[in-house]
């Protein structure tokens, strides 16, 4: 039975959202106030969490898939015990603040993931259950499950409206994730006004059909959720949505049920009017009753006595399973175990030619020698990608402890995915495409950016090398669409050995990465010291004259070409350098006098080689070179007659080279533009 | 009944996408082999087409969304009596050839979209079938009816698997696009192998949620596709999926079933015993039997009766409204109608400032009134986005005419739906969202810039300087991801008169556009001339200085900001001159001469300003420039405050503008990177 104190505590979260969002100015009221009661029965009855450590590795993950109901979360976690005060709601979407606009994973405590563009917090969350069910299959021992958590979201219209959530609601059916439990906000008003508009689909209906378990209840009735939520526990083999109906701006006189509720403060007076018909006092501000703060304060304590359960079964699983303990310890830290690359390979030339995207596959089947939770899958292309850990079996209902995912043509939901599989802890994941198709799956990507979550991507197939599949499946544009992204590592490599280094980094470095490999095979570059090093840098020198007039820069498949020209500038009397460039992000991170000795200043002449867009490249050629690219999109042909036509050859490098020289020796000053 | 020489059909059909395949030494026998039968039953007995005019306007449209299964297509073309020879087949996948991997919309006749990108074909059918619909509410009078046609398409479990496609789905459900009829090639096998690793969902129940007629067929029999067809032609209300169950690569004894026949050549011996298999002579390459030929060329007669019945209505339609039909003949020529921007507006700085995305929804507003049929909308932000065409009525099912499309929150269906309504061609389409989520529809913009479709899309908040919504919600690198795609021209105007200006471009160049555009007021630029002749020539001077020192070049909202500096520093005696450089692409298509009229080469101390990742800019500033950008995330705030705090102000622009002045002075040398 919903009591008087419930009732109060859920127009707790309402007064709370109103009143920061009218303190702002600006926000989205309307969605904390539809979905308080739900909110407030999960989480008071429900999640399994302590907000005294909001890290508790076992704990329920929670994700506000809605994120510009932001106000709604920072109001249970304040009000919960976590780590944000009533000040921080006061300042709300100010700068330096910890109450944001939309909900940012590493901000603020509590915040499992960064949410807001739709879609992307109901994907993640299945990455979340993958990896719960993941480390589960792995450590648990009979009678000792240290793993046994669930994942909750609250998701909105618009996340349901999103492809990435399709996407990922049918992969989380195929798998029967049974412990991930959505609730779903169904307020009929997006920002265009009644969902009628543009949304009729039967949701439940389509959620059954992806073999979800579909429960309808009544959002405004704490009971009817929490009915629905406790067959949603009982539910074990499928995921579940709960469609709770919602009055968006629920108490406000005149916006409730109204767009005008989505996306604007309420104003003065309709908060006013609000508070009158919620029977809430009307001059008061930020107004936390006491006992709405002792009632979810009880979290502490339940949190408390939670994980001090957990701690005990850990411990006795430590002693019972030491090994095991110490391996748990170490992924949960976010550390690779000691002598992790002890099986990485070392490539010879006289192995003959290599393509990148084969020695990436060795490498990552030697990595999980030593990373016993790297785990990870492609977009449907793993015999193309190279992605299958050969040893490993797939990840499936009753299969939880294999490595191989089955993501599906999902690429949107798969990134999504692994953010969540790097979000939660404990996994190295990783997710495989073709670099074309990295578009696909931009939002999550960025998104793995903005928080800096440790997922790895492996994009083949990376430029027009690729061949007869044409236009539609050859990158042009990515690597600089790749670049532009602050706080993702973009890695190219030259060859089989430069591979094993940039899949290090991505290993090893915080935040994502991208790798970006090659159908056809290169030559393999055999001073693996060199290699090693200069990768780790950046940008290194492959090759040298005593006095180079010119630099050829190139990056991945484009080095052996560079190479090539090299030796025919060379036969020529031209001293040339060619400088292997696999992450810009490296060498820019790189000391002065470190990109100096590879790049000095005083030669001027430099000729860029990449079979890509040229965007960006006259950072490094100067005023005073040249870039060679493809400033167009591909065609339809075999990949080296493509390479051939479209100008990446030895032969033009040099040629554009020689021309370069000739400009600077006949004095052309800098260029217009 | 399925006769003799309908399996002969079929197998000639087959045998051609096996032998070139063979001959390229790589593509997808498999699907093209699995769907004969049902390709079949629609070309030979429901499209309604012209093989020898492609381009007759009331033709339905086929689209193969499994582009991959181009040979289908090719050799329905060929087959068909389109002008694609048979030495054209044997040119599959080799360059300069009219067959490439995957069908090319402008290269090969009767290819209506480019696809490949799984789901692409699928959502850009959604917008051919809007267009069907809403050209028909703005042309067909009581008993003329010139606008009737069909659309229809091959999609695969990949499609399916694809988010774009579940948005697309649910928003033809919704408008009841009766006429849209997608054959669904049910064939289990994706690349991976069984589509149950990833994709057990139950499609039929899915699309039935969505507001679709599904049915049942054994695709492979032509009787029971046939009734099928027959009866999703009859349903008129719902968009109708046909689930039609085949086998991949049908035929070949040791791979039908199985991945293998997806992505690769049979092999010459399986080629032979599958032609041994399907009663083919074994040594027989690209056979096709005379009576094959005479059946499939039936269409050209039928073709030529079809388009001769609707020439002759339309000549009853023009005699009776002239005037509708000179219109129609324009837009489906590709023309805007004369006086198209008789109404367009002039913005006058004593009018305060005005945000762009405001004076651009005056645009829309006025210039639909010189393009009737110019249509669009928003993914669920028509009202942030301000592109509301406010005297006209939501097209909806019963108001096909209606101009207002509500997508929903579905960016990616809205891009591919915006290029299906331009290839329809008679329709100036447009979709709308903010620029942060540009990343969501890429893979459909870049199909839009593959194909030159005349595809408009406006995106709004450009920069942190939309403020309190935060990181999530602040492009950064977008721009630079955007221009660096080829044959897309990026608008971003500076005040609202350059978002006439930018606007005019955008409706009369050829190719898609973005325009890019800010939430916030700026000043307005009152030299209405120099504004429209310099946005048309992508950079112009601004302001300038007797003898300019230094040049601030700037984009959109910065372009205020670089003014503010130039009084800066001409208030200290230092001249400077102010570019706005509102397109990149629209510059670089400029000569020489207006190139060094705007960016002189002598002029070396420059200073980009753009509060936007400064990826690309050194491409202007040069060796001795300096870029005044945002090179991180942003942050929730203010967007002033946020401006200020990321130093994106006139006091930072002209301090950069004089060190660099002062480093050219002290003789610095060109930067090592």
């Amino acid at each position: 039975m919903t009591t008087d104190l419930d009732r109060l505590c859920i127009n707790t979260i309402r007064t709370l959202a109103m009143d920061a969002v009218q303190k702002a100015g600006n926000g989205h009221p309307g969605a904390p106030m539809g979905a308080a009661p739900m909110a407030y029965a999960l989480w008071t009855r429900f999640l399994r969490h302590n907000p005294a450590n909001p890290e508790w590795p076992d704990r329920d993950r929670f994700l506000l898939s809605a994120g510009h109901a932001s106000m709604l979360l920072y109001s249970l976690l304040h009000l919960s015990g976590y780590d944000l005060s009533l000040d921080d709601l006061k300042s709300f979407r100010q700068w330096g603040s910890r109450t944001p606009g939309h909900p940012e994973h590493g901000h603020t405590p509590g915040v499992e993931a960064t949410t807001g563009p739709l879609g992307q917090g109901f994907a993640t969350g299945i990455g979340m259950a993958i990896a719960e069910r993941f480390l589960a299959g792995h450590f648990n021992r009979p009678g000792h499950t240290i793993v046994d958590h669930r994942v909750y979201a609250i998701v909105s219209d618009g996340d349901l409206m999103e492809g990435v959530t399709s996407e990922a609601a049918s992969l989380a059916g195929t798998l029967g994730l049974g412990k991930l439990v959505y609730l779903y906000d169904d307020n009929d008003i997006s920002i265009e006004g009644s969902t009628d508009l543009a949304f009729i689909e039967d949701v439940g209906k389509r959620f059954e059909a992806y073999g979800w378990q579909v429960q309808q209840a009544d959002g405004n009735d704490c009971e009817s959720v929490q009915r629905a939520l406790a067959l949603a526990e009982a539910e074990t083999t499928r995921p579940s949505l709960i469609v709770a109906k919602t009055v968006i701006a629920f108490g406000s006189p005149n916006k409730a049920g109204t767009a005008a509720a989505h996306g604007a403060a309420l104003g003065v007076d309709e908060v006013r009017l609000t508070k009158q018909a919620l029977g809430w006092p009307e001059d008061a501000s930020f107004l936390v009753p006491p006992d709405v703060l002792a009632e979810f304060r009880k979290a502490l304590d339940r949190g408390k006595a939670l994980e001090a359960d957990w701690e005990e079964r850990f411990g006795a699983y430590a002693r019972a399973f030491p090994a095991e303990a110490r391996l748990w310890q170490t992924v949960m830290d976010g550390e690779l175990p000691e002598g992790w690359d002890a099986a990485l390979p070392v490539f010879a030339s006289e192995g003959g030619a290599v393509a990148t995207r084969i020695a990436s596959g060795k490498v990552l089947n030697a990595a999980v020698q030593g990373i016993p939770t790297l785990m990870g899958g492609a977009a449907d292309l793993a015999p193309s990608t190279e992605t299958t850990l050969k040893d490993e079996a797939d990840f499936a209902r009753d299969e939880w402890g294999g490595h191989n995912l089955h993501f599906g043509v999902r690429e949107h939901a798969m990134a999504a995915a692994v953010n969540g599989l790097a979000l939660h802890g404990g996994v190295v994941p990783y997710g495989a495409t073709f670099l074309v198709f990295s578009d696909y799956l931009r939002p999550a990507l960025r998104l793995a950016a903005l928080m800096q979550a440790h997922s790895i991507f492996v994009f083949t197939h990376d430029s027009i090398g690729l061949g007869e599949d044409g236009p539609t499946h050859q990158p042009i544009e990515h690597l600089a669409s790749l670049r532009a992204i602050p706080g993702l590592t973009v890695l190219r490599p030259a060859d089989a050995n430069e591979t094993v280094a940039c899949w290090r980094q991505a290993l090893t470095r915080k935040g994502p990465s991208a790798l970006i490999l090659t159908r056809q095979g290169l030559p393999v570059l055999d001073d693996v010291a060199l290699v090693s090093q200069g990768v780790a840098r950046g940008a290194y020198v492959l090759a040298d004259a005593a006095a180079p007039q010119v630099i050829l820069i190139a990056t991945g498949s484009e080095v052996s070409v560079a190479l090539a020209a090299h030796a025919l500038l060379t036969a020529k009397g031209i001293g040339a350098r060619v400088v292997s460039l696999p992450s810009w992000e490296l060498f820019e991170e790189q000391d002065a006098a470190y990109k100096e000795s590879v790049l000095p200043a005083a030669v001027r002449a430099r000729v860029s080689v990449e079979a890509a867009a040229t965007f960006g490249w006259s950072r490094y050629v100067g005023d005073a070179g040249a870039s060679v690219g493809v400033d167009r999109f591909g065609a339809s042909a075999p990949g080296a007659v493509l390479l051939e036509e479209l100008g990446i050859t030895a032969a033009n490098v040099a040629a554009r080279a020689e021309s370069v020289l000739n400009e600077i020796r006949t004095g052309g000053g800098p260029r217009g533009s």
